[in-house]
């Protein structure tokens, strides 16, 4: 598969298979992805991206159809990046994409890609960030960014949206004081699901006095706390009002390109480090790592030794 | 902090203050971390490594709590890095740490260190295997890397022991169909822990199915199920047991070797990355990348053409 010229305009035209044909060479990140990210840059920044996050369980996929289901009513195209990474413990993944395939994958107006990748060589968020793009390029309205909260590379994606959303439960009520600075900064609301549920007033009191504790003035976002049941649809519009009010915001105060300064910064990084893993390991590093294995399991060489060593070859090799 | 002669000699003689003034150390992840670490390697390689990994609240911490109480009774030394990235969400971190303390932190043969890292720049996997070489070269007899299976730094983790031991809850019993290959690879045999839960004979006959599709003969390791009532003290002597059988077992065969090669392997490969990182963000890679970011956020260069020029721009500095 390879960047086409044809392929590319029946991305732009929203041909199906051209889309999953385009994601599918963003997956594999090779030279083949560049050249088409590289192609399809200019034709970006149109869609807004909601990334949506939170504890396994949460009720995600839930919201994210039910979201979904509304903007489709207002005649929007919606494309769906649903990564999983817990899935060999929770089957998640594997379970909802088929709820989701049933009850929205039908509808052309939507394209739902699910990246649920243990075993994979990293990179999860840049190929996450890629198939958005694509997606973008491809003319979805909106892109759902939809991830398990249990890494720095989740967050990372639910960074990359124009709104990230944090979903919790009752259930996490006492967890929530365990919540560190990085996840209460990344929540513009946050989403309490299944509010029917004993605990849920206590959640949103612990909740409450944690989002106090930031500092703030009237040109400061201030997040709030929605009440949900996504199984029974309730508070679905509460939460795309507050998307809107939050879009609003953050066009009336010039934001916007504040935060895509910043996200494009972690991405650039994530290319850049990508790049090089699969520079280095490429062909001779990796055969002088296997040749240099025993000495290190006998004690003869440290790790840290041999790791200089492939640091030198590879910028020897590249001049 | 440097790695002194005299904080090295601290260290062999199981000084509890150098002990983890040297973990601090390997956590800064620095040139004086490497340093330390080239010293020591010598005098690592006696202690025998045990990884213990599954999903949050399957009672991992229980287990490596009482494991370590029998062999404390052996009088054997037991060192714990204890690995928790989804701590701001369940609080996990917290709260076992201080059972912890409770119950073992205050005996002398004991060392306990936690590594809750959300919001670290990644590494985590090389921080936790580094600082178990620590505590190997301070003479600890049988260290326990204890980690949430969520991830796959977390799964290198696990791997990077002598015995791994995947631990598993009743409430697992649907998940284990959705298991991938390389969950089930790792294990070297699982622990159904809460075994008098409901579920329990579902959740192992589950397991074995999937045990059996496994290619195997006489000379191969045939992972076992264990029932454990951790919090009853409940089969810990089985677990210890079985790890002296994978262990004589992994002796017998000359298999011992062959595992760590291949964690070295994936250890250098760690080093090397997290190297470069550290080289390439430095100084003039990051003022680039600053000044580049608005051309992107206008849609005028790719965020690929900007990661060639900063890897064409890291080649050139390091001649």
């Amino acid at each position: 598969m390879s960047a086409n010229k044809e392929l590319i305009e029946n991305l732009f035209k929203a041909n199906r298979r051209s889309v999953a044909r385009s994601i599918s060479i963003v997956e594999n990140d090779n030279s083949d992805s560049s050249a088409l990210l590289k192609k399809i840059h200019s034709n970006i920044g149109q869609a807004y991206r909601i990334g949506i996050t939170g504890p396994p369980g949460a009720g995600k996929s839930t919201i994210t159809n039910q979201l979904t289901k509304h903007y489709r009513k207002l005649n929007k195209k919606v494309g769906i990046i649903a990564v999983d990474p817990t899935s060999p413990f929770t089957g998640g993944a594997l379970l909802g994409d088929r709820i989701r395939m049933n009850e929205i994958g039908i509808d052309e107006g939507v394209f739902i890609r699910s990246m649920a990748t243990r075993g994979s060589l990293g990179g999860l968020s840049k190929k996450a960030i890629d198939a958005s793009d694509v997606l973008d390029a491809a003319g979805f309205d909106l892109i759902i960014l939809e991830t398990v909260g249990v890494g720095q590379s989740e967050l990372d994606i639910a960074q990359a949206a124009d709104t990230t959303i944090v979903v919790l439960v009752p259930e996490s009520g006492d967890s929530v004081q365990a919540m560190k600075a990085g996840l209460m900064e990344i929540a513009d609301f946050f989403v309490l699901n299944k509010s029917d549920r004993p605990g849920s007033e206590q959640a949103i009191a612990s909740l409450q006095t944690i989002l106090m504790m930031k500092d703030h003035d009237e040109k400061t976002w201030m997040p709030k706390i929605i009440k949900t049941i996504a199984s029974e649809n309730k508070g679905i519009l509460e939460i795309a009002g507050e998307i809107e009010r939050h879009k609003t915001f953050m066009n009336e105060n010039n934001f916007f390109i504040q935060k895509r300064e910043s996200q494009t910064k972690i991405r650039i990084k994530e290319i850049v480090e990508s790049k090089i893993r699969k520079q280095i390991w490429s062909e001779s590093g990796e055969k002088f790592l296997n040749s240099s294995l025993e000495k290190v399991v006998l004690g003869d060489l440290s790790p840290y030794y041999i790791a200089e060593e492939i640091i030198l070859d590879f910028i020897n090799r590249n001049n």
